[in-house]
């Protein structure tokens, strides 16, 4: 933490801020400086708000320096993790695509875009089961009835299931019939679920917050591996901007920039961030170009009738374009794109 | 909904339209047009994405019209809602304002500043017990025990409290333990929760979430008023933007924008929206001229030593300058400032 | 500047960012702390870009701290500075109002206008003769002529005129017709126009632009003070955010930032913020209560029939409703809203 | 244009509406639903500011329908344009990259970075003679000096020349003396500058404004053309968000929205958006497998020492490494990197 001071504080501001800082156990390293004086703050700065010192006499602002993160941090692991999900590793070579429905709807609907999306080349079966709406009077999800497809369609097909955990009433239940726990947008800052989340026993998916930043994303993370579960695979789903010409505005630069900070994976969403169908197809290529550790992507057989978000889903023919599509790009970015390789 | 159709689209494609638009059970009222073609669509559209019609041959884009909120809207409820807090009346012409700590921290420290806002004209007491934090390193909030230390001094001095229910598992138990239960702007879209507090038995005072729209903060009223609720107070506590000298952009004209479409009151955090002490007054002064039915402030007679957003924090001296303020205000907005009314 | 070094970091990286500080000629700080050094570095560090470091190794960021402006900044000047515009002073105790029509769209109009909003108490006359338009196809004011009519009313009705300079090509043509030479927001940056604003002899009003913090409009208008001319105004109208509800989200709490940090006035424009008439009120009594130097708003006769932004201007009568709130609000913020002070 | 009524509007209020529409010379087509109505307008709808409507008794909402733009888009010409810049062609199947430094320095600092990147494969040479800066205090470029250095330079190496225009006191000069003229990102809507570039007689590489919308960005390319010059290239370089990891937010899907939307071609400017050396790769990756048409990199070979924005220019040899992986990513998007086609 660093503490500027005005440009007409004197010595005695300084001596008072000195006093101030050193008040709290913590050590005082003034610089002195043509124009002012600033006074680096060594120590165990955690437990200190800057709102301690910005109001002093003499003080022009106050500037944090530490990251907050601990568990999250490269400092912390140099190596990247590789979260297993059935079988299904992310954040190592492989270039994993998550596909599936919105929303599960039903048995058929389910078992046919499931069987779809691996005939396709899809390394995880995704579909919300409970699903969090904008409005109450908006289709909810299916609940435990469609927690029993997914486990269905994932023993006949051999698919490795995601689903959204929508709070921490269900969050057992999700663990228990899934491979992998989402947590959405919405409750990226939702603590109780993340700490839930934590003690889960399942690897977790967490989709960065609408307007949170890169390190409010990584705290939200570090909330689960406090807990003691490093399964952790990030996801850039898009953030909210004044742009107008998609959903949400696909942050790619968001995923260089955890991976130089973090040793999690990270994937990205296209589907969400796009809102149209129609770019999903260039903002997938983007995102792994950029170099994400795979893809979340909506495909609906009949995407007129979907219950849900259906502007966004791809035709199974269109996801079968998208993969080739991927397919061809991964060695460009040193990835493969495996083959089957769930359970 | 109106299908706008390409300047391009023929008579077989309008027609195809109008069929598909008919097929769901809904009426089309093609507009020729000198350039193009519109279809005005009515009839049960709530049930219907516009995905049904966006990709359809010949279709340029689908325009959303009905507002997607009933019961919070003032087409539903003409006149003004007025939620009774224990006995303290928001959306009238009274001006409430909630004041007190952001974080419960002891007994002592409470009651010191419970009887300092009070003496000021502070209307109800506001303190957290349960605290979500960016960081899972950062204090979490004393838990039940604050409840507790709320509850004893709500007897002693006699002022109504408001605290936030972090999630629901402790709703039931802040329902019962304070006049009014907070929902986080980070749990605005916590459905869940929003469910569960339509059915707690107390007033909600809802936060406007850090990205959320006007329409978004009203469905999510829409969900608590759903489930039985209708005392439910919405809260402006500023939205993130670029701008970084403060800590939020407290978005003003969001309180009038509200009251035109909606007969739920709105209140403002000026405390939350500016992040620092000095601008707390100003936004304070602002959101009453522009018409806000309360505010909400943090009030700290130790900001330096606060274990939350001390920064943000007036001192009890400050505040009484504060009130002062708004009491001259009040008037000139037609609004009163009411003396004790707790109960 | 901080040079932050990462926890890595040996002697020898530290010694080597030393060495690189020392060789621009500045002086290098190094504090060591628990987990990291960070070194400050001071001397003539307004030629140094933090580039110069970053790249060093063992460098994790490089922290600004000096503030970039001088010319505008209180701590160059602490007294307000009073713009005097034709008479009427701007930035004293006196709060002003500007207002007159979006284009000046003929000589009837503008009379009419410039009476009607003279009568009801304005103290200075704005209408764009030279209007910036998103769209080629839009009206883009009379040019020249409207500046024949603007001199030929202030004559008869004696209100100072502010107008708007839309490039370079016709500033002195504005300031000689004018008594304030107005900047538009999407020429915030327009750095040519700026320099020669700051030589035009007359004072300006700078708006902020769309998308500009506050230390960028604080820069802006140290080019025009840099040319010697330090009668400026500022104005914010509002930025551009995710919010839908309002056109701009008008950002009451740049007000009190900017008066904090600079000597200059600053003033509001609620009519571009809310872009649509029913917002323009209680945003100006919001823009007054937070603390503006004065107000600048859009009022015409036939709002229904104006060239431009028609959806935003006052009718007379509501414009005389609006002084009549700024009177009673004023001295509640210590303002006096003065009576006819034009020439 | 759609006029949404009131739910509670009755027949006199939409018999009003209609005739307002019809006294403007437009035709209205009432449609009546379920719960509202709505009216659509057709005629010539340019003219007429939806102010007309929106405050008539018993309307909700106008909805403006028609899209602004006329020459720039795709129903106005469905093929893409091709850009010829000095023999090298933006907008077919080639992929184009401009590079070269921020600023120009000097004759010998242009002539080693031209060699370097023309030998890495670049097809146009980038070099800033006149400088947007944000203090008045930064370089602020060589000017006429540095247009003399870029016509040496092109001589000797063979590069076309890219060079921004700042203002039009210099847009001869500038046109003169490069093959293409760059408008930046703060004068995306200095509208005479735009005009004057429409009559320059060289082709124009327009910058999307900081927060300037697609529909503004193509309406100010609209300006260009409809002054008869319809060699423009459009240009993202990020956009401002609260996301603070990159400089700017590189908005990859705005290159898809323009591409459906317009025949101009589109390329991206991955420096700016990172504002840092270590995001130039992936973006550059990103924005090519999104479909740019081309990229415009920053280059240096000593970027410690560069005059501006050294911090977001590649070495040499990064930009050698960014040419090989463009190269080989080109073919996966069904693009070629073209060798040597200067003239």
């Amino acid at each position: 933490m660093l503490v500027v001071m005005r440009m007409d504080a004197g010595e005695k501001e300084i001596r008072g801020a000195v006093r101030k800082i050193e008040s709290h156990g913590l050590k005082a390293h003034p610089i002195p400086g043509a124009q002012r004086t600033a006074i680096g703050i060594t120590g165990n700065i955690g437990v200190v708000e800057p709102a301690l010192f910005e109001t002093l006499p003499g003080v022009l602002e106050v500037i944090q320096v530490s990251n907050p993160y601990k568990l999250v941090s490269r400092e912390f692991r140099p190596e990247n993790t590789v979260v297993d999900v059935g079988g299904v590793k992310i954040g190592g070579r492989d270039l994993v695509v998550i596909a599936g429905p919105c929303s599960v709807e039903s048995y058929d609907q389910t078992l046919r875009i499931a069987k779809a999306v691996k005939a396709a080349g899809a390394h995880l079966l995704r579909g919300g089961a409970y699903k969090p709406r904008t409005s109450p009077y908006s289709f909810q999800g299916l609940g435990t009835e469609g927690l029993e497809i997914l486990v269905r369609v994932r023993d006949e097909v051999g698919l490795p299931v995601v689903t959204e955990a929508l709070d921490i009433d269900v969050l057992d239940q999700v663990a228990a019939a899934s491979d992998m726990v989402q947590i959405g947008a919405r409750n990226m800052q939702n603590y109780t679920l993340l700490k839930r989340a934590g003690r889960c026993g399942k690897p977790v998916l967490l989709k960065r917050g609408m307007s949170a930043t890169v390190t409010e994303l990584l705290l939200a993370a570090e909330y689960i591996l406090d807990q003691g579960n490093s399964q952790v695979v990030l996801c850039e789903r898009g953030v909210r901007t004044f742009a107008d010409h998609t959903r949400n505005t696909l942050d790619v630069a968001s995923i260089p920039a955890v991976q130089r900070i973090s040793h999690l994976p990270i994937i990205a969403d296209p589907s969400h961030a796009a809102g149209r169908r129609n770019k999903v197809m260039p903002l997938s290529r983007s995102a792994v170009a950029v170099g994400a550790d795979g893809l979340m992507v909506e495909v609906h057989d009949a995407p007129e009738e979907a219950l849900s978000d259906g502007n966004q889903a791809l035709s199974p023919a269109a996801f079968e374009e998208l993969m080739a599509e991927i397919r061809a790009l991964a060695p460009v970015v040193d990835r493969a794109v495996p083959s089957y390789v769930g359970s």
